[in-house]
């Protein structure tokens, strides 16, 4: 095991960090009655078999779920609190998810309904869910309407990131995830993104140490400000970054041809495009972050179908009578809140955005 | 409106209780951005008329729904969560919910869920949600394994209790739910108590002031427990009295033998066994509150068959290794929890309760 972090990630959440931590799971993982339900992907099998050596004896289920997003459904959770409720879970039992953000979507969403909430644990087995998803309590399925739209607060009590549980991480997948932790970087973070743009040739070639340094300093924007603020009135709303347009991309190709990080790309580019006209951006900095977006696609190209994205725009959680809120970045490492954007606007960007 | 009492029941929630409330529904009915989705029972068409008349032009949706017990189901949350976003809900959009306790069930945890949480209120039109199911913040549905166990807390912002809108009623709902009332008297509140006890008959009749009383008083000590205990930790599951066994004869009865009040009288009546033995409670004591539950029935008789009332006591969300919590009766108006009761001492309690 390498040097052990922890980063306080809200009142009852912390997240630890170091490779080889999943064989001293038992040591982080919270449950009061020191029982568990284990979730996990078909892909994160060689982490959850790591877990399950660790826990021997305890696991009170254990579960393999469909991990797509068209699996991301209400009957998803249905089905595993139907398995938990058979096994008699009990108010001081908790939950493990180990996957990606998928599976933590669901089993959080799932911990937080069981006896009306139950605690839970999570071990992410991608990019994307080490450096973003698993951290912040946010938890929640789709619907028909569109992604997330069902769900709950419920942070998990213990974050696991282990870097080494990425070896088998498909390529795609892996770079499509580092968008989530450069994106923290990027909104909060200006040493950090300097750095990992630096090592982002390494970072790629899943070097431990580059790697856990990009994991370990998104975990910490994102812990920052989830600390100040656990719901989205205000702070936390800068980790949207990229993601209005970048919901609308995802949901405009099905879930099928983008994957989330890449669509948060694409996102974040038209992103650029408002931030150079409204905040300020320096075309300096908006060519970096286009640099690092080069480096970890190339990505497949989104539909831009102004008709189609403009009903998804319209559907979104920040949406209110006068236009859908978005996050603009001033300069790498300062970003802000623009309320109520107008949708003609979104629209322009998205028919804009590059990514070189 | 006869004089309009207001009851503060946690941080953001408030009861109102006046005859002829429902007209004036629009005045204390809370929503961000004034907008609301009603969603009533069919029995609580003519309530929900009135609220309708009231927010007259500021109803998103208007929904009814299958209020009986086998429909209060995760489906249920999901097609009016589904209606909800179809019609474009916003995060600043507020539910309304018109019925008993399996409406408010519902609605409450679909409007936790949708969008992760949007505002709600309640307009209970039973003797049983008007006293206990509305008040507190407890959402829910059933699943195969039993009743409540998918659910949230999330109290309604607003609570509109108008004892006119029991004047349709079925008498054995208005009979049954009364249970709650009393029972609310019992754990908290000897004066109360002893008060209902003398105006039964009239509450019987629904006179107006003596029902409204009762409510009020019921109302009232709910709103002080859990102004103290918004989680069930501690204080807040003396509102449990009745309510372990309740369950079981509930589940025994397939929810279609017993109504919910019906199964609580018997779960009191068993409770009186075990508190007398335990905690003292005189034969005085006992024998009142035997009285009481006799006027207030005849109750069909429940399943007593231990084997099956010991698989449903297994299931209890208050169950631990150790037995299963239970409230016990010092004396009318003094309640306390007794921790990990054995299974084999309620089964005896089961077998030897009686209401008269």
């Amino acid at each position: 095991v390498t040097a052990l972090r922890a980063i306080v990630c809200g009142p009852a959440s912390t997240a630890w960090i170091a490779s080889g931590l999943l064989e001293k799971a038992s040591e982080h993982l919270v449950s009061p009655s020191g029982r568990f339900l284990l979730v996990s992907s078909p892909g994160s099998a060689p982490a959850a078999e790591r877990i399950r050596r660790s826990l021997h004896g305890r696991i009170l289920l254990d579960l393999s779920i469909d991990d797509r997003e068209e699996a991301k459904t209400l009957a998803a959770v249905e089905r595993i609190a139907q398995a938990a409720l058979e096994m008699g879970v009990r108010r001081d039992d908790a939950f493990v998810a180990v996957g990606g953000g998928v599976v933590s979507d669901i089993v959080g969403f799932t911990a937080a309904i069981v006896l009306r909430g139950i605690a839970w644990s999570v071990v992410p087995t991608t990019t994307g869910s080490m450096s973003d998803a698993a951290i912040g309590g946010k938890t929640g399925v789709d619907t028909k309407a569109g992604k997330n739209l069902i769900g709950a607060f419920h942070p998990p009590r213990a974050i696991l990131i282990d870097p080494t549980a990425l070896a088998t991480l498909p390529e795609r997948d892996f770079r499509a995830g580092l968008v989530e932790a450069f994106k923290a970087a990027w909104i909060a973070d200006a040493a950090l993104a300097q750095m990992a743009e630096n090592s982002v040739a390494k970072v790629l070639e899943r070097k431990e140490k580059e790697l856990t340094e990009l994991l370990a300093g998104s975990v910490a924007v994102k812990a920052a400000i989830v600390n100040e603020d656990l719901r989205e009135s205000d702070r936390r709303r800068l980790l949207n970054f990229g993601h209005t347009l970048g919901h609308a991309f995802e949901s405009a190709g099905q879930y099928q041809r983008l994957k989330h990080g890449e669509a948060v790309a694409w996102g974040i580019a038209a992103a650029l495009e408002i931030s150079a006209r409204r905040a300020g951006l320096s075309a300096g900095d908006a060519g970096r972050i286009r640099t690092v977006l080069s480096a970890l696609g190339p990505f497949p190209e989104p539909d831009r179908d102004p008709r189609v994205l403009a009903s998804y725009l319209a559907l979104d959680k920040k949406a209110t009578a006068r236009g859908v809120a978005g996050v603009l970045l001033e300069a790498i490492g300062r970003a802000r809140i623009e309320e109520s954007l107008p949708t003609e606007e979104w629209l322009d960007a998205a028919r804009a955005a590059r990514l070189s």
